[in-house]
């Protein structure tokens, strides 16, 4: 299947890289054609890697992989072009971090979107948006074993056949479909968008982020 | 020993039935010293329960648990008189909610205030304020075996002694010291408070308040 993956830091090498090693053709998105990180991975990755603008890559992708900053998936996906969105499942993986002053990242405000998964769902309403791999660190999205024990990715979106196709992927990661919790709508993209501070918290005092959380419920 | 319980709602009544039971003293605050809820609690508790208003029960407390809702917190604080918090540990489980249009609950927006513990321990500097439960349906609080399998609580606050004095009185209420995870200072509230909204959303899916979060992580 075609991949494109809007992003050249650690998120979108994770997943892209991940995606080729499985077979997938993938074309990596960024601002410019000639992005260094995109080339560099492109070349590392091998046959199935290529790279292109936003746009390019999302015309490319039969499904599209979000994994830019929460601040710029908006931006990001207006680049890649509604033509190019229309009808596929698009992949948020995003948070919407800043810098603070003397250091560190905190989570920006939320109240005036609700949520990074909700604000694109609204501007690209035939986009199939599922919100997901936000709430756990890059190298446990395609490796569930770096944390230990059980634990879960969540699911959000407002097409539960774009949902499946969704948990299929994160099955080819590695994460079976009971480990798989999904929580409905787009709107509960907020609740897990907003389990960024604790993520925060936690990432600070393990010293490294081989963690996960798991929801241990009675049935 | 003698705690003070400030609110008379289903976390209080759980907190504080749990106390009695342990053996200890206990003192319901509310608004009015008649709250018609407060003094059927302490008839049915039977020995060691009394009530009062918020000032009674905090003059009378050692130890101060404040179970209102986040909205009230620091207006049932400012009842009980900054006198009656001086040098003790005070408890805050509570989280700031507030009505929907149309049914349910939702946050509150907390970036006024950053969270409800952080403005606590600000408007009352020589209370010794530690957050904690507010993760958790009150039946789990007292019950930990009301989800199954292991899952933690958390808690911040500024004063190690004080958050181990509240780490034992969380071991009488049935928590092992390993499932007591201890976030950092009183500014980490704001991630455990901001997990609200997730577990709004997950109790809306399983119907019932009966889970709770593991955090599973790598040494």
């Amino acid at each position: 299947m075609r991949y494109a993956v809007l992003g050249t830091g650690v998120v979108g090498q994770a997943l892209a890289g991940k995606l080729v090693s499985l077979g997938h053709e993938v074309r990596m998105g960024s601002r410019s054609k000639d992005n260094p990180a995109a080339l560099e991975w492109a070349q590392k990755a091998g046959p199935g890697a290529s790279t292109g603008t936003f746009a390019d890559a999302a015309g490319f992708g039969e499904l599209i992989i979000e994994a830019v900053g929460g601040h710029v998936a908006l931006a990001a996906l207006q680049a890649a072009g509604a033509e190019h969105l229309d009808g596929k499942v698009v992949i948020d993986t995003s948070n919407k971090l800043e810098a603070m002053e003397g250091g560190g990242m905190r989570l920006a405000p939320l109240d005036d979107i609700g949520s990074v998964g909700e604000q694109l769902q609204r501007e690209f309403p035939r986009a199939r948006v599922v919100k997901t791999l936000n709430t756990l660190n890059f190298g446990v999205m395609t490796d569930p074993a770096a944390a230990p024990g059980a634990h879960q990715v969540f699911l959000s979106g407002d097409d539960a056949a774009a949902k499946e196709q969704v948990r299929a992927l994160l099955g080819e990661f590695g994460w079976p479909g009971e480990r798989v919790l999904d929580l409905g709508g787009i709107e509960t993209a907020r609740g897990v968008e907003l389990m960024m501070p604790m993520w925060l918290t936690l990432y600070g005092n393990f010293g490294h982020g081989n963690f996960n959380w798991q929801v241990q419920a009675m049935d």
